[in-house]
């Protein structure tokens, strides 16, 4: 029997980086990870193919799977749908792949709801205190920077609190060490081990 | 402010390598362990350093000590007494750092029962499958150390239950890895981060 993978949701606020982080993420080839590939109703780019930059759908079809729950959630940009189909999704949960899915705090709320059993990751600018002491020792005139930092603070306070855990990206390479370390504990941990544990004893009986 | 540090607790059963792993964490010097030092009514040997390599306390003391509490776990072996003091752990928990204790499955257990909110990890032999298709190619005259391995199997699989996570010990600087893996993501839980949020938050008001 095949071990479940993990359904893995970066997230955070708009311009903290998730993008560069996922690239970089998908250069650690040791590691387990397959992309979520989104189901879209744009029309495809040069070079772009159907099933590997996306699942490339029609207004009409997008429609159906939002009415029979086929998305773990969509959301419209300009003209345009963008959804995470559940059903590929699962496929590779069940092959044992751990999906990675990359998205906007809002689309993640929603993935949270269907599927609260994954491991929503809650990507955060640099941490405070650093940006307090290196704005201080800018002068006065950064104090409205503080300011705006502290309101900011504030937000992500209350953003994070739907996740498991939360990565400062301070510099990329370390928030990708990170969210490795992050993978690597939730496959150690002592269900997970059990569980592998029982079904070889099962099989071996 | 500063923020407590955890309490790591690594067992497992004996023979499983718990030392050989305990040294080589010790040799990541970034990462912010501390050793707990143990209490023993043994004599120092020389070399021997109080308060660096163990207290060294009397018997009379010793029995003090278990009285009033002052122990999270002790033993006995042969004539000495050996136990882990509240005191020095709560002290270097206090100053942020992260103490590291290996101990017998018994004394972890101990442990448990008076620091729920320790990191227990579980050393484990080699991966029961891959240890099976070791066994299987190497011809049918080790039936009986696939079957011993299978009883081990179970007692590991009881022995867990009260566990966080679980570690393989296939290879030393493996091991040691995933561990520092566990660390790092425990550290990035969101109530923590959180707590670290709202505590800078208040001292900047």
């Amino acid at each position: 029997m095949v071990e479940r993978g993990l359904l893995i949701v970066l997230s955070g606020p708009s311009g903290v980086g998730k993008g560069t982080v996922r690239k970089a993420l998908f250069e650690h080839e040791q590691y387990n990870l397959t992309y979520s590939i989104s189901v879209t109703t744009r029309n495809p780019r040069e070079g772009e193919t159907d099933g590997i930059d996306y699942f490339f759908r029609s207004r009409e079809e997008f429609q159906r799977m939002i009415a029979q729950n086929e998305l773990l959630e969509y959301a419209q940009y300009v003209d345009n749908f963008y959804g995470t189909p559940i059903a590929y999704v699962e496929a590779q949960l069940s092959k044992g792949k751990d999906v990675f899915l990359e998205i906007e705090v809002q689309g993640a709320m929603k993935v949270k709801k269907s599927f609260p059993e994954g491991l929503f990751i809650f990507l955060a600018p640099p941490s405070l205190s650093e940006l307090k002491s290196r704005i201080v020792n800018r002068g006065t005139e950064a104090l409205d920077a503080v300011e705006n930092r502290m309101a900011a603070a504030r937000e992500e306070l209350e953003m994070m609190e739907a996740y498991d855990y939360v990565v400062e990206n301070d510099e990329v390479h370390l928030a990708c060490q990170r969210i490795l370390s992050i993978i690597t504990a939730e496959h150690l941990k002592k269900d997970r081990v059990k569980h592998r544990y029982e079904s070889y004893l099962e099989e071996s009986e």
